[in-house]
This record gives C-alpha cells, sequence and structure tokens, in this order.
C-alpha cells in the first residue's frame, strides 16, 4: 500500500439534517427525515462514493436551548453514535466510522469493547473522537449538579484514554487458536490482565472481544486548550479542529507537532483536520445567495441560544442589534476554551453586534467558513493544505443532503484532478487509508502479569 | 392486527457458536466465524424465516475462566450486544432485537437512549433484557473490588427502570413538528423534564432522542429469585427464565402472575418465555448420538469451571467423579439464587458426581434440556405450553448454525401445522408480534414539571 503524501484527507461530519442552525428549515434539507435510517444511509453511501475517508459522529448527553426556551427550535433529537454506526458498517465498505464518546460520563471498559466490536463489524473502519464534555445541562443527566473543572476532565481523559488502550491490548493479536482438536479456543498464555490501578479508574481486564483488526480504532481529539493540544501529541491520531485563519491554524499545526517529538511520535502520525463549513455555488452569487438563505431562515432566539452556549454566557437578556455584554476572564470559563477565545477575538476584531456573530457562526460554529464556486472551495482547501496549516479537512455541509451532494459531485472531481485527493480507496482499514501505522501491542512491556 | 392466543412465542437466543459449552468443538460449528458479522446476519435471517418473534443476545462484563485457568477452553470473545444488534437491523425486517443489559454498571440516561435509537433504527423491534450482573469478575472491570449485595443491586435496577421509563415518556409522540415555515422544529410544551431525585439517581432529562416507535421497547427479565419476582411482575414484559420440571415451571407461572393485579396489571401484560435447549435427531438414535458427541467434547476444567461459576462455588479442589461438597446456604450465596437452587436440588434428587452434572447442564445451563425427534420435542413444547407454564419458549441451539437450522427447518413446520405458531408475521413491532400494548405516555401523571 502507498500513500501519496500529497493527498489530503477528508472527513464527512454528519449533523443531521446539516450543521447551519437553520438546517432544518433549508426547503431543501430533509428535515422530516431525521430519524429515518435509510436517509442517513443514502448520505453515508454519498460519502463513499466521494471517497472520504471517514463519517464522523458528533456527540453530547442533553438537549440544547433549555435555558432559552428555544427547546422547540433546535434540533434535539438523532440517533445514540454507536447503534448508527454499526447500522453504516453494513452498508457502506470502505469509509471509516468515527463516533464521538466522552471521557466524563463513561466507563473504559464500556469504551473499548463498543469500539473493538464496531472495528470488527467494520472489518477495521472504526475511530473513536475522544471528548471531556463540557456542559452543566449533561453533568445534570448523571446524577451531578455540575459538570468536572477542565483539569479534572482532562486528568480523567488521560487516564481514561490509558486503560482503554491498555484492554485494547489485552488480547494479543496471534491468542484465539479455535483448535477444535486439541481443546484450545484461545492460547491463555496470550490473554493478559491489565490490572490497572489509578486515580480515577481501577480495571482488572482482560476485555471480553479479542483484538481488532486495527489493534486500536483511530483515536481522533478535538480540544484545542493547552490540555488537548498535550494529550492529543501524546495519544492522538486524527485532530479535528477550528480556526478561522491561515496564520492561526499554521500556528496549531507547528505547535502540536512539535510537541510529538517527546513521546517518540513522528509528526506523520498525527493528521490535522480542521473543519471547514462549505457554501457551494454554481457561481459566485449563487454560493451568496446560498449564504444569505440560511442566515434568514435562523429564529432569534435560536440564534442567541447558540452564542451562548458557545461562549458559554448567556446572552438572552442584551440587545441583540447591541454589541457583546463584558465577558468573564477566560479562566474562569468552564466549558470550551478555545471557543470562547476565538469567537470572543472575532467580535472585538470586526465589531459585531449579537446578531451579526451568530449569524456569522450559525452554520460553521467557530470552524471556517468557506463560499464560492467549486473552483474557489478547491482553491480555499488547497491553499491551507500546502502551506502547512491542514492534513485534510474535516466537511460540515450546511444542510443534507444538498450540501454534501455538491461537495462529492462539484468540489471532489476538482482536487482529485489535481492530484489533492484519492480517486480509489487504497487501503483495507481506516489506518491504510489514513496513512496511519497499526499498533504494536505494548502491553509485554507495560503488564507483567497474565491470567 | 389480532393475535391468536393459541400460538407460542418464540425467541432464539443467540450465544455463539452455540449455547453448549464445548459448541465451539463441534464438527460443524463455525467456530472461526465467530467474530465475523455475515455469519451472525446469517443466523438472524435463518431466525427471521423460521418467524421467530426475538432474537435474544444474553451479555456480561468479563470473560469466565480465569480462575481456574480454562479460559484457553471458553469462549470469551463475542460482539458487544448494541453494535450487533443494530447492524442485525439492516439486514432483518420483522425479528424482535432484545440485548441485556445490567443496570448495576451502567447509567439509566445512556441505556435509555441506545435502546430509543435502536428502537428507532429497526422501526419498533427492540428489546431490553434487564439483568443485575452478579459476578465479581465484572464488578473488577467497574473500580470495585466485589460487587453489590443481592438487595442492593435489586433496588438499584427497580429505580433504574423507573428513570429509564421516564425519559422514554420525556418527549411526547406528536412532539416533533417539523414546521419550516412556522419555525417550529418540536412542540416544546411536548418535551418535559423527568426530574428523578432518588437514591440510586438524579437525572433532569429530557432525554436528546425523541419517543421511539415502541413508546417503550420490550422490557425482559430473567431474575426467578423472590426480588426478582416482584420486579417482572411490577415492569416485565416478557420473563425469560429456567425450569427443569412441569410442576415448577407451572408454579412459578402462577406465582408471577399473580403478583401482577396489585400492580393494575393483567396477566396477559407479560409473556413467560423458560428457555429450551433442543437436541433433534431425525430419529431418536440421532438425538442421542448428538448428546453424546457434545458431551465427549468438554474439556474437564471447563466442565468444572462452568459448574463453579453457576453455583458461586469453586469446585477445582474436588474430586471430579465425587459428589458436590457441601455447599453455603442460600442466604450466604451473592450471586444467581434460583440457579443455586435448582442445580442442588438436582445434584441431590439424582444423586449425581460433579463430572454427572456439569455434563447435565453444560448446555442448557440450568434450562430444560429437550431430546428427541422433531415431534417429540414439539409435543414437549407444546405440553409445557398447554399446561399454564409457559406462553412461549428461548431456544437455545447446542450448537450454530446446525442446532437453528435443525429447529427451523424440522420443528417449527410442526408447530405451525399443528397451529401453534404463527405462519407470517401479523404485527409492525416487536410488541405488535407480541401482542403487547404500546405503553401509554405517563409522564403527565407523575412529572409535573414541563421545561
Amino acid at each position: 500500500m502507498t500513500i501519496n503524501k500529497k493527498e489530503m484527507k477528508l472527513g464527512a461530519f454528519f449533523m443531521i439534517p446539516g450543521h447551519h442552525v437553520a438546517a432544518w428549515r433549508h426547503p431543501e434539507a430533509e428535515a422530516h427525515n431525521i430519524m429515518t435510517f435509510d436517509f442517513i444511509k443514502r448520505l453515508a453511501q454519498t460519502a463513499e462514493r466521494g471517497k472520504f475517508d471517514v463519517v464522523f459522529l458528533a456527540d453530547g448527553y442533553a438537549v440544547r436551548g433549555k435555558k432559552q426556551n428555544t427547546i422547540g427550535q433546535t434540533v434535539n433529537t438523532s440517533f445514540e453514535p454507536f447503534t448508527l454506526l454499526s447500522a453504516l458498517s453494513t452498508v457502506t465498505e470502505n469509509v471509516g466510522l468515527v463516533g464521538t464518546v466522552s471521557t466524563t460520563y463513561n466507563e473504559p471498559f464500556h469504551v473499548a469493547r463498543k469500539f473493538a466490536s464496531l472495528d470488527h463489524l467494520s472489518g477495521g473502519r472504526a475511530g473513536w473522537n475522544v471528548v471531556t464534555s463540557g456542559s452543566n445541562a449533561e453533568a445534570r443527566n448523571f446524577n451531578l449538579e455540575q459538570h468536572l473543572l477542565h483539569e479534572k476532565r482532562y486528568e480523567r481523559a488521560e487516564e481514561f484514554v490509558d486503560v482503554v488502550t491498555k484492554l485494547w491490548d489485552s488480547w494479543e493479536d496471534d491468542a484465539l487458536l479455535i483448535d477444535k482438536e486439541a481443546a484450545e479456543f484461545a492460547n491463555s498464555s496470550k490473554i493478559h490482565n491489565v490490572n490497572h490501578k489509578g486515580k480515577w479508574f481501577s480495571v482488572e481486564g482482560p476485555l471480553n472481544i479479542s483484538r481488532s483488526p486495527q489493534g486500536y480504532p483511530v483515536i481522533v481529539q478535538a480540544g484545542s486548550s493547552e490540555a488537548g493540544k498535550e494529550l492529543a501529541a501524546r495519544t492522538a491520531e486524527v485532530i479535528f479542529t477550528a480556526w478561522q485563519t491561515l496564520e492561526e491554524a499554521q500556528a496549531f499545526y507547528a505547535d502540536v507537532k512539535g510537541r510529538m517529538k517527546k513521546y517518540g511520535r513522528s509528526p506523520d502520525e498525527l493528521k490535522i483536520m480542521p473543519g471547514v463549513f462549505p457554501v457551494i455555488g454554481r457561481t459566485e452569487e449563487e454560493a451568496e445567495e446560498n449564504k444569505l438563505l440560511l442566515e434568514q431562515l435562523i429564529p432569534e432566539e435560536a440564534g442567541i441560544t447558540l452564542l451562548s452556549n458557545m461562549i458559554s454566557v448567556d446572552l438572552s437578556g442584551y440587545p441583540v442589534d447591541g454589541p457583546l455584554p463584558d465577558l468573564p476572564e477566560l479562566e474562569k470559563v468552564n466549558g470550551g476554551k478555545s471557543r470562547f477565545t476565538l469567537l470572543k477575538d472575532l467580535a472585538d476584531r470586526e465589531n459585531l453586534t449579537i446578531r451579526q456573530l451568530y449569524q456569522r457562526i450559525a452554520g460553521a460554529r467557530g470552524h471556517r467558513e468557506i463560499k464560492g464556486t467549486p473552483e474557489q472551495i478547491a482553491d480555499q482547501l488547497q491553499e491551507w493544505f500546502e502551506n502547512g496549516a491542514a492534513d485534510g479537512f474535516n466537511i460540515m455541509p450546511p444542510y443534507l443532503p444538498g450540501g454534501l451532494d455538491d461537495f462529492v459531485d462539484l468540489v471532489i472531481p476538482i482536487l482529485q484532478e489535481r492530484g489533492l485527493f484519492r480517486t480509489e480507496y487504497t487501503g483495507n482499514t481506516l489506518r491504510e487509508n489514513l496513512g496511519l501505522k497499526r499498533p504494536v501491542n505494548i502491553l509485554n512491556n507495560r503488564l507483567k502479569e497474565t491470567i
């Protein structure tokens, strides 16, 4: 298998029925199919037709818009990621299946097992987007009054990932024998306890599922805070991140890749894929119209709610056509710190009102918005890719299925023509398609006791 | 939809590659396909061809046979139930999909959400087998030294089921509007907090997925202890239970159905389906040979381990051709209490050695074994069904695929000919096929606050 290093990686980030906060109101969005598997199956097959590396699902454990009473204007129903990705594994053959799971409200044994199971089901196409959760609404669904502090969440996340990878190593690759004559189902000397005892977790192991095709499902992360960057440099294989400008993205790219050496990792072992919200038109005018159509569909309360959640500050009491109020110091924000900084800087830089700011971010939600003809979209991706800002992109279609169809039918052929993207899948697993090595089972180095 | 009350319900209990502890050594068992989705897909499609009500998956959170060093002779790898059932939902159309989930090592929010998601995916075919887990090996994978006491587990289970059903009710059936013009995605007055605050759980809600086709996925239980029977009478819709004799099964049937009235439920709202391990031959001699073949394939250590686990007593130090040692009092058993009693009584009654006892239970594992020609198998099912011992049966094929193929191809046609089993699916959902009512959303009675 040869990987052309000049080819970018692409993710299809599914938010059903689209990333724009008003996507469900778009005349062509299939909002009525939001709980229909056949619709999402069609989307996944489109992504596969486009040779995307992965289908990517975000996740959270609470409805949005309760506090501001905009729950009725917000899409608050969706499939749980494991059930959906497992179903999609049967109707696709090559595309990777990346699900988001929080380390704050789950147990390592369950998470290790579910991803191994999805990896077996899909023939080696599973990936785990590791998040730490950041809302009090989620905490209140899990016996807590408010969510853990940022440092505690990252401390727990570090140990969580460590336990999960130990469990994935608890069966050696060749542990299964299935020798009927000799009555040896497995080689018991190749199945190991993990005997983890840490601050957050005590897990004996081994896992009750054999090592999966990829060894470890691909590990994806999103955090861009200091703690997030360090965790990513140590453990992530894909970073899904949010940057508005080339300079910011370049600085982040150099920063994280530079941190990897001290963990014995080469820069190639991590693919940095910023999110991109593409507004595509056959002409520049059509692209502009598509953008305006979506902006006009944003209910005012829903826009304010979206912005409030993103900066962890309730804006419902302030004039919508006035500026942002004074915001708390960054240290006092116990939510997505990088997103807070990004939006505050954007509002300051361009002197935006609350309404202007929510219209600006209602689609991309802090990610980079690119707009224009298919050629212009391809140009903008190529610029970042060739200038040390990205190894690829996580594509966030404004509405579905149209936004994905347009990208696959209009933009991908241009990228392929320029030699910037694959025309066929070359690997058998997600790791191989991403150009990532299969992890060596390191338990012999770190686990002393076998069962 | 009309349900013929004279028709039994049937479950296909999948333990891959078969229920017998030596199933994987059977010459025709596809042991090498244990982690191959296409194999299990074929089994599910066979069950559907046979018009089974459900495919049933057991589950546990630890490997077996560690302590007795028989891990290499034991099948310790399998798919996680949600990933597998979701994948199966895409390759079947009518058969129900019942997964086992423990209330001891999970959170109600996740469980309510996953079952709602599976129910949406499958068009209303999901069922939850509620168990409380009973092994220290599982506890040690979840931060505990030993598992909760029996009473504590049931106390937690009662509250857990209560929270889950509240969450399933947190969206009214007609909450979704998806009115693009009016900017109303949902009717917010029909989405409710659950605000549960109990001894074990504090959960605000609502769920982040709309009410599913069945309202509640079908609730299945297995416990036959005093606490288990009471919980079942209050909340179960299907009971999967284990009895050896007609008299025991009749007594249990009358007991549990008799307890339902005080919870305002009619006996029809609960289907009692004992497990049955069918050893089928085209002749009586062939059936006997099939049984002997499996018995001879049991490795001695694996047999002792199986028995030790089932009675929660380590038998590895005792002569295998001698009797059971003195067993502890029932009150001191902190595992499956009903299974302990059943096996102790069986050994006493027939004066069995350890080897004889493990050979006897190595297939059915405490459930009823029936053996013979297809006619004789059908007779034995009919006897219990028509004499107040069962509403149907959970069929436990000795090995796969052959044990299931034989049941579907040889036994089901006889049951159908006698008018004891359906020839076509008549309902659209699992509830309809089982003859169970769709639950009324009772949140207005018990939840005061809307969001």
